[in-house]
């Protein structure tokens, strides 16, 4: 039976403090909705806070990885999908995810909300600045914006129940 | 807590019926272990029987997928990564392999032999012919060959050992 | 001896006739410079006419294809790299070309902006929007704007005098 | 117009005296008849071979490349298209290629063979071991037999000729 899988990007090094405090709330929600959180799975930023924060409510988690380096994996990842591929795996994050939240925004997010856009699946940018909204919705449909993780969470239940 | 992923590898449509009753029970038995079993993930046969024996035991399986055709994943697939990558994503199967098995023989799996050997991945050839030990035996290390399912799991819990 | 390789990006099908038009001058232009023409390689909208337009000049075109149908591979195309990873083979793109010039804008394109700043490649937005420049000037550096193809071409050349 | 593409495809490190030889050879012969070469493009082996023998001859040489470090990628090589998919790009290699020649054998090379034979690659092994010949027959058509350079030539010719 396949599971619901939830994914969640956003920067690795250089994240902002706060958006590392929201991954780590987002992920435990995620959890407890009895969802699977699947991220880049880096030890590094937004991407090892939401698998932190899965794991402290017993979630599971699945990281899909740029490099087979195993010293450079979440500790919080249960499933470690190794592509070698570096950002070429951004790709396969947004491709098997049902939902995508972005928590913060750098490059490397960017790229993933823009081929979620192309792959057609719906995105939450959480708490976004004003550039990036107005940049994803002149492009794009199955744009969301939350202010907070209980409300991207509320969005997902919806876009989930109209599927 | 990363979790021991072990991959079997293996035909899909073509397959022989011997390997796929030998899938079968080899997935059952890599449930009973606690190990994750990653495949292929198609509904189609070898990858299919494995998964449908993991989860006749209550296993967890992770399927890495060619592409984003729904009605083509194995229904006993709990984690679809979806590739759109087509036969690119064999490499992703053994680089998130800890052991390979190859079930039965083809032109796809022979790939991934190979480029478990490029990954210096163990791989244990299952009822393989002379051929393919034969050729693969020339060409690389790391290669076991086992008659029976039940043997296959004993030399993976031989090379888990050791690491 | 590596010849230099200029990559144009822009929409395929649902181009605006505008830039369809810019592309093929600027395909033009890029072939009288000497430099190699690296696209997506499609048969539709910016990829295929920035083809046509550096064929018009005798120029060199190198297309990364995301699939493996030789009926959709523009005919203006000199060299098909085939990958069969669909939008994953955006990624390749940026990678394999000194300079990026993106001519239109959707979420493919989007994506390969977001990719050229991933991999620090300084990247040329021709016409674009407000909505364009103001996002992807928040999030990179190496971001330049231009008007017409001509300037476009002009800053490519300061670009590479400096590396 | 699209031109034929002939992949060539081997040993980088490791690889044996006299298939290194045969693949400067065969560069040369493969420029001759105006056809581009493609390899995996590195600096070491029967790509680097292959590419000078190529260029000796003034042919066009395309390499694809799995990594991003330029000092890596072979001098002979003209085009250079990076993946940055370490061995995932052996897929690519053999899709973008209307014939392959595998010049010696190794893990990798054994990978390129397999996926071929996936791609409906028609495939000429050179001067083969009797283990590959036998393997590779067991699992697949379209595979040739060739002592020496000038034969492989001669095959790849009529194969042309037929498609």
């Amino acid at each position: 039976m396949r599971k619901t899988i939830i994914g969640v990007m956003g920067p690795g090094e250089g994240a902002r403090q706060e958006d590392v405090d929201t991954a780590y709330r987002l992920g435990s929600l995620i959890a407890d909705e009895g969802w699977v959180l699947l991220s880049g799975g880096r030890k590094s930023g937004v991407m090892d806070a939401v698998n932190k924060g899965a794991k402290s409510r017993g979630g599971l988690t699945l990281g899909i990885l740029p490099s087979d380096e195993p010293e450079k994996i979440s500790e919080a990842v249960d499933l470690a999908v190794i592509t070698n591929m570096r950002s070429g795996r951004n790709y396969i994050n947004v491709l098997s995810s049902d939902v995508i939240i972005a928590c913060g925004m750098n490059h490397g997010t960017a790229s993933e909300v823009a081929l979620a856009l192309v792959s057609k699946k719906p995105v939450i940018l959480l708490n976004a600045s004003q550039e990036s909204l107005a940049f994803f919705q002149s492009i794009g449909e199955n744009i969301y914006h939350a202010q907070t993780p209980e409300e991207a969470i509320g969005i997902v239940k919806r876009i989930l129940n109209k599927q």
